[in-house]
């Protein structure tokens, strides 16, 4: 456990970047003393006059300086094109090329999965890398993916989804036996798309490491059914970001009567203590840092609007699952398990009609 | 306005049926004095003692005894060959037969989709009927739908609910010009899934009533940036349970923080009256009442778990369609209406492949 993690750092992706994801790199240094080192990629005219202000930080950070870097509204499509000196890219690269064991950015996601794809490539067995982060419940929390790496999902794709998030719990999180859900429209065997059902099938039937617990609905992630939840990246996206969404709309809600009334703003002043527990366990920038899991390196992209906590909860991340040698995990485990692969599903990846998916 | 407006309900649907179907339209008829009439569905000997309790009610209200009723865990296929007797299907074959003005039942949903669609019929220029409700917003309501119906969605079915979602906000909601959003994993143009960007070039195109907004994300719905949230049936029925598990999940959490502390407990005694009203103002049961639009009739499916004032909440729909000629309206303007269906989009059900997916 001595030696130290370097963590590269995309110095320019991020609303608040590049002094957010540099006294974030701070932070994470207190918390974690004489563990990381980070090499920033960016502006080197912007980034060492702030680094300047933490000397401390400096001391265990370089800068390798990049002319370019990518712009939120750039097309994936575009960056991987022509991103080659990109910040984001170089960071990625430093991982690909052995001079840094993970890399973390606040930037756009199309463009950090396109890139790290392209850099870190895919781990033999998984088709395609799933972004998974941990969402909180009633009970603790619970790893979704996919959250908006792939709009649709083949049963191969979702059984693979699995394994990463089981593995992810089990590593990173350690939960011993995770439980494994699909997210579905009705828990009973004969609801939801074909695709979803038959990745049931081939879950059931296969040592997949962990327990699959079997379909899920919307509702069961807050409320912690389970360790690992599995979807397609469009309905995970969607669902995380409702998800947050009305955690969000009902603080404000919230605040908006209690300021609206004397007696409330009085009976704050006595709750305060435990409605900031309360806020703190719900804090978002808490579960900041969502995986890219996958891949042949770790990856973490972190919230575009976070502040430095939440990049300092994104470096902790991807420093846990280097400690935690998550990707030499995967790779074992990919070895050891039969290829869920069968061509008829395959060529399931478009899905069909069906008429069950009602709720009861 | 004076015309009374009959009810068709299935008294034994629900997990409290039928105490709290009759209590719910006890309810009813006191909000809504004079307005109403029921026909209540189900076991005579059961809902006959109930509603001598309720001796007012009992004036407006006759009971047709059936001598079987669909059960929760009944498969739709199922219900549909042998449910002929059921007083689920009986009180829906009172609409199609012209003694009843809309049905209620707080039933099996997908029970209740299949009978409704055999006996309703779907209206001229709608393929399939969808399943619409409103969600709480921070500014309001909005309708969102599909919840479950269809799994899967083409780009036509997209435009067809965009149309009776519409209208629906414009009829019952009366919202003049309602703003439609289609639900996506970004707003970009290029980002998502086929079958949704082919339905938002239709929706630009065409002259639906209201105003099309464009692509909105999951965190859209609880901000209320549209009336109307379109989306295929399996994604806004994981998106429903999801937001409505994450309010529970909050109340819950910040209920017990308050127990585990005196002072947040004064607190709350200061707050109360405030607390109460933002409670009152996200109660799922004020939101309770699923719309099953497309159809030649007016159905509302209730929460199977709800109280009576949740069943009167879904009672209050369900005659507010009647009451603002919604089937009329809707069939009116489907004439008015091009048919927006082009031989290539009814091909494109399955939906395919697209790296374009995430989040930025």
């Amino acid at each position: 456990m001595s030696q130290r993690i370097t963590i590269a750092l995309d110095a320019m992706g991020g609303d608040r970047a590049p002094d957010m994801v540099i006294e974030g790199a701070s932070f994470a240094q207190k918390k974690m003393p004489g563990e990381l080192e980070f090499i920033f990629y960016g502006d080197e005219e912007r980034i060492s006059p702030i680094l300047e202000k933490f000397p401390q930080l400096a001391e265990q950070a370089s800068i390798v300086h990049t002319p370019e870097y990518v712009r939120n509204e750039d097309k994936p499509s575009m960056v991987l094109r022509r991103g080659r000196n990109t910040s984001m890219n170089l960071a990625i690269k430093a991982v690909s090329e052995g001079h840094a064991d993970c890399v973390v950015s606040a930037g756009n996601t199309g463009a950090l999965m396109v890139l790290s794809r392209l850099n870190l490539k895919t781990l033999e067995g998984i088709d395609r890398p799933a972004i998974a982060a941990a969402m909180p419940t009633t009970v603790g929390q619970t790893i979704v993916l996919d959250l908006g790496a792939n709009v649709d999902a083949s049963p191969d794709h979702l059984v693979q989804f699995a394994l990463l998030g089981s593995l992810y719990a089990r590593c990173v999180l350690g939960v011993k036996e995770p439980s494994i859900g699909l997210v579905n429209v009705g828990s009973e065997e004969q609801k939801g798309r074909d695709a979803i059902k038959k990745a049931a099938q081939i879950l059931q039937d296969s040592h997949i490491p962990g327990h699959f617990f079997g379909f899920i609905e919307g509702d069961d992630i807050p409320k912690g059914t389970v360790d690992v939840a599995v979807t397609d990246g469009f309905t995970g996206n969607v669902l995380l970001k409702a998800s947050e969404g009305v955690a969000k709309q009902m603080y404000q809600m919230l605040r908006g009567v209690i300021e609206h009334s004397t007696m409330a703003k009085i009976g704050y002043l006595f709750a305060r203590p435990a409605l900031r527990r309360f806020k703190k366990k719900m804090d978002p920038r808490r579960y900041n840092g969502a995986m890219f899991l996958g891949l042949k390196g770790v990856c973490v992209k972190s919230h575009g609007g976070t502040d430095s906590y939440g990049f300092y909860r994104a470096i902790k991340s991807a420093s846990q699952m280097v400690r935690e040698g998550f990707y030499d995990q995967v790779s074992k485990e990919l070895k050891n398990t039969p290829t869920y692969a069968t061509s008829e599903n395959d060529r399931s990846v478009t899905e069909t009609q069906s008429n069950g998916g009602m709720s009861s």
